[in-house]
């Protein structure tokens, strides 16, 4: 401590009303923190407790103790004892403890090398690309850059090879040359499958030993755990999340044992699940989920499941499994979640559920910098009603336009969750009209043409804003929707809807206009409709509700909304009023 | 998929009873997954749904609709959809979405610069000492190393200057340097206290303002948070432990806040204390500790509380604090830690509470590659059989003399711990003796010794077992304790008491060989005595604490336990039985 050394002893006696006196240079000299005690001294007052008479004499009015305020030699740990057991991680804590401890070099565990093998006859790197745009028959390799970052994580050391085409030579050749190097592990990624131009299971074999091919798993099916030359070689799917997974599940415990660094799952949480999840039986699968706590509840939302979705990995918040022998779960169903973000997040996290529109992809990214996360489910606007029934959001989007009185929401409110009191407020108003192909080939201009046999349709799910908009045009005209072609064919959001006549499955669909212009597509204007919030009022006080209300109603979220195109922001944030009350 | 294309029309009808027979080439055209579908084609049948008839013409027993296993354009996202939102972390998976949405550069946030300012005219730095050893006034400098990891860690930059001495001309000029560089943080570590050499506070206020100057939190008091210039300037306290937990508190935040990163306490969790833990009023106190579940509840041991052991923070599991308006909690009291580790390291933990002895340090590090840790904490061999009694430890560590029967720990089992059921295993014999300087000037021999005028005791603290034994002597000869100088200054293990010897605290303390070898100090023989384990028969299943048997009982184990000196093991790991059992 800061202060006076002394010997104990002439402190004894020392009390508030019996002062003892002390002079610097006979009975205490001035020391600072670090410093060796002067010889025959044991004790230091602290600098605080000392008040001075004047420059050489002070007093103090409390005794001190034989070693009080000092630090002995060893305090920390002696000659001989262990500083850090073997196998500890080194992080900041551990190279003071090691330096304090005179320990300047330690042996350390070799960082693994993972030689990481893209192969595919269709595939470009982009070092090779450089600056030009990929050909329409070159898909831009990025797998092995994903599994070099999750080596890195993991401690190891990943290295890229040249892409390998599909040749059966070529790809065991790869493989030799991988043996021969210096990694301690070869991923070959792609070919792992049954297809014809995959050779990776049969060049192993050719080679070593094929020790598994296929796991009953999804994703990540298709999986090859091998073994050439006493090294451990793997091939792993094509599929970005499926090459992932795969490599998550048996890679990663891999790097951990050959680092002695014990092999933790990730933490996990209770949860229940936004909405019914099937499986298929036979296999476990994978679900990745966004997380937030509505409530007392932590409400898992399922994010779509294509194995090509590398956004579901940047999306999920967690990763739930159900089992091969199960066909599914219901809604709101109990799951265990393995967290792939720090816990807290889930308390920064809003969860709407209901109907899809592009304007809460800018909330969302407005709401981060105020440390707030948003999950959002599309199941259509009924469907959020209903989640807000089982307490599975915070609010639910709807545009349920009431087919009699022409007001939006409240009719379904009262109808559907009539027990939960709610407030409405207004999002955006919104463009819905005919998504078409680019110059509109088929020429559809009208309801009436949805029934032409030259025309496929592709519609939303029953309970989607738009579906309830669809039918009550059709029924206002009397077309029966069992002649149009395609009306079973179900998309969930608007840019599915999109993306299905960007692709040519269907000729028209409907939708937003941002839909369509962000696919470069034609729009023909159906409708303005209405896109609110519709938030229980238990969670109106909120503190993230709250900033999210005055996101809505500032000027930088009004700006981006507009330039999607197709949206009015004039009411936006604004509260909507029961429709009695408004008639009083 | 992997299959043929061919377009669904071909298909319909197909069944199992009634097969559609295709001809390669006309119908049907070989594919595989990631390449585009030939035109014309709208479904893939899946190549394991093939059965080829000949060459050309193949079977198949199933249907398809039109689209059915095609991975459709813009299936994961579109042009305009938001891949990422702002200040997300770029890891793995991010590199994969944005490759795969064609984004190849992002702008990102800069990196924070903190300058890590170094002070105090007794440190020396690594690089300056070299080979040499450090000289007796010098202290080695590696506060900063730390604050650099932590700064690291955090994902900013961290640049050590070189050492500045205790001159308030140089630390300000170490400021005005700092300020004028292009650090976004300056750290002055060391003497932002009050003694005569701290010069950090005076500094910042003559050169710019001093926001705060003390916090009522320990470890960390004498924290600055200064501005200069528009630059914060953090003064922090030159205590390891201190310095650290001061940057965790205030640096941190501010680098988080700079990288636009949201500020996520710890995960914590419920856990029990092992110990009453007192603090002092007025400060919010910080306490380090192991944890362990023990049945269903997290057991938090508490580490010392010195701010000088660095060990602390390496050995940490978690984090508690006693708020400032608290004089402290009692034992099994529930408390909220902060992890420091992987939450599923808990469940990987022994408790062990009781006595102490260096072999548990071998125990430890023997435990790791199994993926195995242990939490000790040293409350003497009572203090571990009363920790049985609340559940608090999977174990005890005991060498309790029964003074009538010579019989060690069964007398004190039945007497304290009556209701839990028991099993006894032998850890090691170990000799006991007085530890004194090297070459004992003061002739240390006897018990009677003890007793001089000239001597001073250190003592265990009370229900140690190294004190039930030292009383047992003086008892046995008549001495009476009451005549030992410093028989009341209590330590709290065989180390500190070594320690204790080592400084000139005290001539002479009572302890095992290995803890005065360790220190280079002499050793006289007092007694040989056992020292064992006593388990819960409700633990003996656990997979942790039959490996933990099974290492003691191991060759390997017993090899290191012998290179210490003063040990015997010829009976580690066998089951004593009660000495009733023992009689029949």
């Amino acid at each position: 401590m800061d202060g006076f050394a002394v010997r104990a002893e002439v402190t004894f006696g020392a009390g508030p009303d019996r002062p003892v006196s002390l002079k610097v240079g006979r009975d205490a000299w001035s020391i600072n923190t670090g410093r060796p005690m002067p010889s025959g001294t044991d004790a230091v007052i602290m600098i605080e407790n000392v008040h001075f008479l004047d420059d050489e004499n002070f007093e103090i009015e409390q005794a001190l103790v034989p070693w009080e305020n000092v630090r002995r030699v060893g305090e920390d740990f002696v000659a001989s004892e262990m500083i850090l057991p073997g196998h500890h991680p080194i992080s900041a804590y551990e190279l003071g403890a090691l330096i304090a401890g005179g320990v300047f070099s330690v042996k350390v565990v070799e960082k693994p090398r993972v030689l990481l093998v893209p192969t595919g006859s269709e595939l470009v790197s982009g070092e090779a690309l450089g600056e030009r745009e990929p050909l329409k028959s070159e898909v831009l390799e990025y797998n092995t850059i994903m599994l070099k970052g999750l080596v890195e994580e993991a401690g190891g050391i990943g290295i890229r090879t040249p892409i390998v085409p599909d040749d059966y030579e070529a790809v065991k050749a790869a493989i030799v040359k991988g043996v021969r190097s210096d990694a301690h592990l070869v991923v070959i990624n792609a070919g792992s499958s049954a297809g014809s131009e995959d050779y990776t299971a049969a060049a192993i074999k050719d080679l070593g030993e094929v020790l598994v091919h296929g796991v009953a798993m999804m994703p990540g099916k298709p999986t090859i755990l091998g073994i050439v030359d006493e090294k451990p070689v793997m091939g792993n799917p094509g599929y970005p999340v499926s090459s992932v997974f795969s490599f998550e599940t048996f890679g990663l415990p891999v790097l951990e044992a050959m680092q002695g660094i014990p092999r933790h799952s990730r933490p996990a949480i209770s949860a229940v699940t936004a909405r019914k999840v099937p499986s298929k039986l036979g296999r476990e699968e994978f679900f990745r989920v966004k997380l937030g706590r509505v409530g007392e509840r932590v409400v898992a939302a399922p994010l779509p499941r294509g194995a090509g979705s590398i956004t579901t990995l940047t999306r999920a918040d967690g990763v739930f499994r159900i089992p091969a022998r199960s066909e599914g779960i219901d809604q709101a169903a109990p799951v265990q979640v393995e967290l792939l973000r720090h816990p807290a997040r889930i308390d920064r996290t809003v969860v709407v559920i209901g109907s899809h529109d592009l304007t809460l992809d800018l909330l969302a990214d407005e709401l981060v910098p105020h440390n707030i996360f948003l999950s959002s489910s599309h199941v259509g606007s009924l469907g959020g009603l209903l989640a807000l029934k089982s307490h599975s959001a915070h609010f639910a989007t709807s545009h349920l336009l009431d087919l009699e009185t022409g007001v939006y929401n409240w009719s379904y409110i009262r109808k559907y969750i009539p027990e939960i009191p709610v407030k409405v407020f207004h999002g955006v108003m919104r463009e819905q009209g005919f998504i078409v192909p680019k110059g509109n080939p088929k020429a559809v201009k009208s309801f009436e043409d949805l029934l032409r046999s030259d025309i496929t349709f592709i519609n939303r799910q029953a309970g989607a804003g738009t579906r309830v908009l669809l039918d009550y045009h059709l029924d206002l005209r009397g077309l029966d929707p069992a002649n149009i072609r395609g009306y079973q064919m179900e998309e969930y959001t608007h840019t599915s809807v999109a993306v299905a006549v960007l692709s040519g499955v269907a000729d028209v669909g409907m939708g937003v206009l941002a839909a369509s212009r962000a696919l470069g597509l034609d729009f023909i204007p159906v409708a303005t409709e209405q896109y609110d919030l519709v938030i229980p009022e238990e969670f109106l006080g909120d503190e993230k509700i709250v900033t999210l209300l005055d996101i809505m109603r500032g000027e930088a979220f009004r700006k981006r909304v507009l330039s999607l195109g197709g949206y009015g922001v004039d009411r936006t944030g604004e509260e909507i009023s029961p429709p009695d009350t408004e008639m009083v």
